[in-house]
């Protein structure tokens, strides 16, 4: 072991290996604090070049070696296992945006940059990178692709999957893959990099990435809408997608309990509307400018959506300061949550049009066998996507609810696989789900997953006990 | 051989087997002519069930299998080799349309549809299917998926490869694979549905896929214009979307020379504006509603073009009728080429922005060694992807020079790899660009297709001789 280190500090300069626990824990340990594990050692290459020399002196070793962004995952994805026979490869140096092109709405930035700095680089560029998440002041754009992160955005502009043009990427037995093409169109033979968006890390690590802009909006007008039932909500997505086409850009579900939550733990929160209601949606259109005829648009939309009864009551956002305080009501719910107290996760996501069903057969599932159980659901109602969170009130019950978290599961994710839906929809596999996911999948789909992992990491040497 | 035709007339029936070579001539020979090749058998299989089972006799019977289409490709990928040791599998009888679900804007349509049913189906759900080709009419969707087909809508609502949810696919050893799921959003596991679109059926066969659907919108604005030059089309392209947002569908180049042969060729057509210009834009913008704005915005961002000299001259369409003049001189220009005669084409794409230098520095090239060349460019811009024909003028002259195509590729294909762009943007490989390909790819890149190849298709059996 002490030659493996002498080895990556030839490489990196001792600076940036470290093997003594106190330096390594933080790298050691998820973001949420489920996952503890171990690693040979901490190295954190400064260019694509260390990265290539670091993997090839781990492959020829047969030690395995564990990527690692901004260690934000929600799934235990980035943290090694405790058996501590990896090397855990940090990417946060390798932070260089290497272009923006304007003119070819593309820019090309290294796995170490924050999601906020290629954001501020789109900007510089008078362009828009639209990925848009909780954590990205923190979380890296090379974890943000190994695990085609999606967020609020989406339904206007994809996962992040969408987002990327090239890739290029340090493969298991070292050898570099240039793949940072920023073309709109390319069929010249497979298209490689979609085996890495995704993949969080099992088949590589990728250093670097071409990204797409967009036009920057320039108005936007927000609205947070009460809904008489979930199935109304997805009709006045139906709706709004009609009257507004393509500027709808988010449709975010908040259900009573998950305002009730937000509006208890935390500070300066207000219900946008009077009296209460079972559920709501957060509503924004954007466009290229005129921010006042997209309020009257969709002012005109919610009025046809009340007439017809898909819609009881609504405040479009006068200002921006309002239109802030909605997303804030959205933004906080899972603080909120975690203030409250421990409750059981779900991230899935349904074809839009099950939503309705997925909501009412669950819910009668769950209060089938515990009556008073908690739903907090919310989230990208327009991709299909709900985080479903279980709780009961009281600690005490609460903890022998959370005990039974297996046979909750199987509730929430056998309605999910009936309706032909994902266990998850956004946050991925990690160690967290790999067991569940096998229960899920198709032998057949397990099987092309294990064929393709072992022609691209023959050893087994990337990201080992994760996804596959 | 007459064991595995009487196999395989035992899964779909004797009418759907044919052997004797007047019933598979149509089938042998690709839609430009270039390619005529032999097969063992083309079968016609009506069902995943039957498709399946076709593979799996071929598979045991150790025959190589070669998928088809509306046999419409340019590249000649649906062709079989002229070894004849091959089993042509036709999917056009797989026609049905499965589900169409608005709510959730999508459909599953079978390998078998036409494009143009596809687009029926999506708008008798009052949606939008947005892939548009010259082959509509003919080509089918299976062959959509296995080309990552693109067309003239790409710039607003991407290729095909984006407008894929989830694919359901007879893997070479005839097992098959339910990748049908329509979600927005998956993230449990490796895409694997990423592999199949654009492998042109050398790792197995599309039966059926979710596709994407959209508004349909309601309104369009169309123009033509005349700009000085491409770099100056370029920037044109930059200030419509600043202002026109993604109601921007398509931005497409017409160089001067493809103008003249369709007013030259093709019956009934006009010039939109006088006087001669070397480059236009035939630009097209959509929306929810609202024709009357639109035009406006058209109009306006066009005056403002002109004013900065981004613009000589335009033309905005006053009625439907004009709109589909203004295609019509686009869509004919492979036509009358045609008429004109043969020529060296290409299909390439750079950045956006590197299209100027590309030009330039091209034409620069090819007229040192043939003053007289004559340079038919156009095609997508708003994707980077130009369609860049060359001739010469007077039929021996021509001919002459078609025989030189090696050396006129070499100068092409060298001027867009350095600019890090692709010979083929949306034809595909097939056989005809193979080894060119094969030329351009790195050796790191080409070693991974051949690894995914191997990986799934070990004993080589789908649609030998193309791609890899």
């Amino acid at each position: 072991m002490n030659d493996l280190v002498a080895a990556l500090a030839n490489v990196v300069g001792a600076q940036y290996v470290m093997h003594d626990s106190a330096s390594m824990a933080p790298y050691l340990t998820d973001w949420r604090g489920r996952y503890t594990g171990r690693a040979m050692a901490v190295v954190r290459p400064g260019s694509t070049q260390e990265t290539a020399d670091i993997v090839r002196i781990c492959a020829s070793a047969h030690v395995s070696m564990v990527p690692q962004g901004g260690n934000t995952g929600l799934c235990g994805g980035a943290t090694p296992l405790p058996d501590g026979g990896s090397v855990l490869v940090s990417m946060a140096r390798m932070n260089r945006i290497r272009t923006v092109d304007a003119a070819n709405n593309a820019l090309v930035a290294e796995a170490g940059c924050t999601l906020a700095a290629v954001q501020q680089a789109a900007e510089g560029g008078d362009r828009l990178f639209p990925l848009s998440l909780a954590s990205e002041g923190s979380c890296l754009v090379g974890g943000n692709i190994s695990t085609n992160a999606g967020g609020v955005q989406v339904l206007r502009y994809g996962n992040m999957r969408e987002l990327v043009l090239g890739v290029e990427v340090v493969l298991p037995d070292g050898r570099v893959w240039n793949g940072l093409r920023s073309l709109r169109k390319d069929n010249t033979g497979y298209d490689l990099k979609q085996l890495f968006i995704g993949a969080e890390g099992t088949l590589g690590i990728v250093t670097a990435a071409a990204l797409k802009l967009f036009p920057r909006p320039q108005a936007t007008a927000t609205a947070w809408v009460a809904v008489p039932d979930a199935r109304a909500a997805v009709d006045l997505l139906s709706l709004l997608r009609d009257r507004c086409g393509e500027r709808a850009t988010a449709f975010e579900l908040v259900g009573r309990s998950a305002l009730d939550l937000v509006l208890k733990h935390i500070p300066a929160m207000r219900a946008p509307l009077a009296g209460a209601h079972d559920w709501h949606v957060l509503v924004e259109l954007a466009d290229a400018f005129d921010g006042e005829a997209l309020d009257g648009m969709l002012e005109r939309t919610i009025a046809a959506a009340i007439d017809s009864g898909l819609a009881v009551d609504a405040a479009v956002a006068a200002s921006i300061a309002q239109a802030r305080a909605f997303w804030a009501l959205r933004e906080n719910i899972s603080e909120a949550q975690k203030i409250e107290g421990v409750s059981i996760k779900h991230d899935i996501s349904v074809p839009v049009s099950a939503i309705p069903d997925f909501l009412q057969q669950t819910q009668q599932a769950l209060m089938a066998l515990w009556p008073d159980v908690r739903i907090v659901a919310f989230g990208h109602l327009g991709d299909g996507n709900l985080h479903y969170n279980l709780s009961k009130p009281g600690a005490v019950d609460n903890a022998e609810f959370v005990a039974r978290t297996q046979d909750v599961n199987r509730i929430v994710h056998d309605r999910v696989a009936a309706l032909n839906g994902s266990i998850s929809a956004e946050h991925g596999i990690g160690q967290l789900k790999r067991e569940e996911n096998a229960r899920y999948k198709s032998e057949v789909e397990l099987d092309l997953m294990r064929t393709v992992k072992r022609a691209l990491d023959p050893h087994g040497l990337m990201n080992p006990g994760k996804v596959v």
